[in-house]
């Protein structure tokens, strides 16, 4: 059953407070050399069907446009693997 | 500069209902062969110092226990690269 690995990320420029803040946290637990932080989201899709791999990767994009990425602060990667 | 990337996961039989109502907005979308979504967070953590890989993997161990992953729900996956 392949799987399709959506990778979300804020895009160059965008203020990321998570990672900001997971940034600061690590500096006063010691961790001195931490410089930035910036956090990530990935959702792994289990598809039930035997699609082409080119085919859900045209459906992925889909997916990301019209729910799983906004356009004005993200970007995105897509991979599709079997499994 | 090297980069530590950690993934936090949850761990399997723990519910996600972040992915959950994800899958369910995927299907009310029309991808009606998605079975299921999991989510994972990605920190991508940039590191001022030269300190070898290992060492960095064991600090990166210990940002996990300390702050980015929570034990009882979570796995995690630790990768360092230089970029």
């Amino acid at each position: 059953m392949p799987v399709i690995e959506v990778i979300v990320k804020l895009k160059q420029g965008v203020a990321d407070p998570e990672g900001e803040n997971t940034r600061k946290a690590l500096n006063l637990l010691g961790f001195d050399d931490v410089r930035r932080v910036r956090t990530m989201k990935v959702f792994s899709i289990e598809i039930e069907s035997n699609k082409d791999s080119r085919i859900l990767l045209k459906e992925a994009e889909e997916m990301c446009e019209k729910l799983l990425a906004n356009p004005v602060i993200h970007d995105y990667e897509i991979r599709v693997r079997e499994r």
